[in-house]
């Protein structure tokens, strides 16, 4: 199979949106074994709209057309695959009932332009609109097809979740339930998780299914994707169980999660269930540990706050640092034995380094010491050389020491 | 002029890269009043690429290439632009000295590979290599053009503003030089400033030249673009001023910067001008003010540093809130003070807020109380309600109390 996509907007060409969907459907459909040879995006023109549609229908089985299919006038989408199929737009009553139900629902009257989202080639399949008002298309042409989606980001997934994937794979003839895992590692490269991994690696080519994918995570780390076909979500779930296994026994202590989970939610959980709160002391970060806890709903229970010394006096005067070099494995126990106590909590974590631009008291840009006190008075400390770059450093400086401490959770 | 663009690279179509390439280039040729009819994908594939560019050539009179200009197997750009201009490569003995004497420079071995790099069509011009080790290539086909960059960002932006827009602009016979200046507005709509703008607007329309465009910046409040054509710098520098000064007298109050400068770095200006400290103490956005402030360079000699007061206990014990209901604009204005004690600044500033999902003591997610407290001792407040979602609703704090200081410091 192969599946090209099309982004429509003239928004699109002129840089004030980033097309961020083709990337997310290409990522989608290469799970699923789908080929992507070609993604376009063109503008809200009605003929060059139907060129694109023509010339990657040409060479693929089917089409995604994201876009296009909201109530304006410039959205014509649905007129472009209309004239492809070489058939009439017509009201879908049904269609039209719902999107006024909606506009009822919110207590709003409907402009009438809303209607347009309820025009539908003759021919083609409704997928139900759930999220938006406006619904998506299967519009079959000749031996091929195009599916058309909103192209508001959130509607689109769940649309091509839905019915776009299954109908794919209905027509590959294959497998017809495909399920992803990812499990998440931080602590080495690709390239050193490849050579780990390489048995398993070797195992999978030969059976064939799942598949495995190293997919970079920015800052976050590598995430590691099992997918797997199957007849049934049971089956496609026990596949994944059984390879998963066999990763983990391979590079399982430097997983630290799964699927949505994320380093601040991890050790967040294992706080929770430890009955231990946390307080944090940041200086080179700058707040941006404790932004990042805080960012989970519900860190509340578990996150009592941070001090932010940045200045070396805050250090001295809140924390009771002993005045001396800052940046150092001493400084930062001593930070986080004074952020347990000012904050009056269980655990403490602290992180004082060099972001740059500029060296400081001779030492390197990129060094950071993280520190952490533990609830039985004991502290710990150990320094990282990370890659410079004030950016770059300071936030790796923040999944470095969270990975730190959940490291240090788990020991306990 | 009609310039296309396609980006090249399998990591593209597979989604493990989003082409941000595109809409940047997009952005800058609107700005110049160059259209871009369609912008295309396409793998590491010989026989697409050529495709491609055949078809982007047949109705564009320059195409923009972004990607596989690297040393590796893989990185075919060069080979297929030459297909398309029917010539062979050749190696560019220049190109060659300056890639060996990049590694040179490093101390580093040059890899052979990297002599790939200097393989060129033939009769190609160079744009030389500055930042990487790869050229870019202005390439006649015809009537035509294609230009080749590297797709790493900062080396593609540092050769389209050097060498591609220059060269388009001679190809149009029209003015040689474009310059915007942008207008950073935060505490309007984009509707809300179009009306106010709309004298500016319809004087611009008659004049042709700047051009006047808004562009949403996300939680960063909607940019004013003017973009100026004229025959040299300076000429369009004035024509920038003249009608800057225009936007001002209708808008001035709202703009807090211009061009690269973002709202903690103007508050940072402000202080430091002053000759004044800052220490904030945070709740609903645990720590992301203080995070953002320290992400400036130099941050260190304005900002002390901050308080994450999460758990209740922490804003009564730490910074001495008064017991009672946290979410007030007295409570914020009592975290403002105490922030302004325990950090020993000039200036305290202090949020306190309902991030949700749930509401808090009958207080509804939305609600940030932004309190100031004053060199002189005094103190102000006010009570934000902000647009609803976790991450949404943190963000806008972020801005919306930054912006509350700013004002506070200018009328000062």
């Amino acid at each position: 199979m192969r599946c090209s996509v099309v982004a429509v907007g003239t928004e699109l060409l002129l840089g004030q949106i980033v097309d961020t969907n083709s990337a997310w459907l290409g990522e989608q459909l290469a799970a699923a074994g789908i080929d992507s040879l070609y993604q376009a995006k063109v503008g809200d023109n009605l003929a060059r709209i139907v060129a694109t549609l023509r010339a990657t229908l040409a060479d693929a089985d089917a089409v995604i057309i994201c876009g296009g299919l909201g109530p304006t006038h410039d959205d014509i989408t649905r007129e472009a695959i209309a004239e492809v199929m070489g058939v009439e737009l017509e009201l879908n009553d049904e269609v039209a009932l719902v999107i006024e139900q909606m506009f009822t629902a919110r207590g709003r009257r409907m402009p009438q332009n809303n209607l347009r989202q309820a025009m539908v080639p003759r021919g083609a399949r409704i997928i139900g609109q759930r999220r938006g008002t406006a619904p998506g298309l299967i519009c079959q042409v000749g031996e091929k097809v195009v599916y058309a989606v909103p192209g508001v980001p959130f509607e689109m997934f769940e649309m091509f979740e839905r019915a776009i994937l299954p109908d794919l794979l209905a027509r590959g003839g294959g497998a017809s339930t495909i399920k992803s895992r990812v499990l998440r590692t931080w602590g080495d490269s690709e390239s050193g998780l490849n050579e780990r991994l390489v048995g398993v690696i070797n195992e999978l080519e030969k059976v064939g299914n799942p598949t495995l994918a190293f997919l970079a995570s920015g800052w976050e780390g590598i995430n590691v994707r099992l997918t797997a076909k199957a007849h049934s979500v049971e089956e496609a779930e026990q596949l994944l169980a059984i390879w998963e296994a066999k990763v983990r026994d391979q590079v399982g202590e430097i997983i630290f999660g799964v699927d949505q989970q994320t380093m601040e939610s991890v050790v967040l959980d294992m706080l929770r269930q430890k009955n231990l709160t946390l307080g944090v002391a940041e200086s080179v970060t700058g707040g941006l540990v404790a932004g990042r806890l805080t960012a989970v709903a519900g860190a509340s229970d578990v996150f009592r706050g941070g001090v932010v010394s940045y200045a070396s006096e805050v250090k001295f005067d809140v924390l009771s640092v002993s005045r001396g070099p800052v940046v150092s494995e001493k400084a930062a126990q001593e930070m986080a034995v004074g952020a347990r106590k000012v904050l009056q909590s269980d655990i403490g974590l602290a992180l004082t380094g060099v972001a740059g631009p500029d060296e400081q008291d001779s030492i390197k840009v990129g060094t950071l010491c993280v520190g952490v006190a533990l609830a039985d008075g004991s502290t710990k400390a150990v320094t990282f050389h990370l890659p410079t770059g004030r950016e770059q450093m300071r936030q790796l400086s923040v999944i470095s020491a969270l990975n730190y401490l959940r490291q240090e959770l788990r020991a306990k």
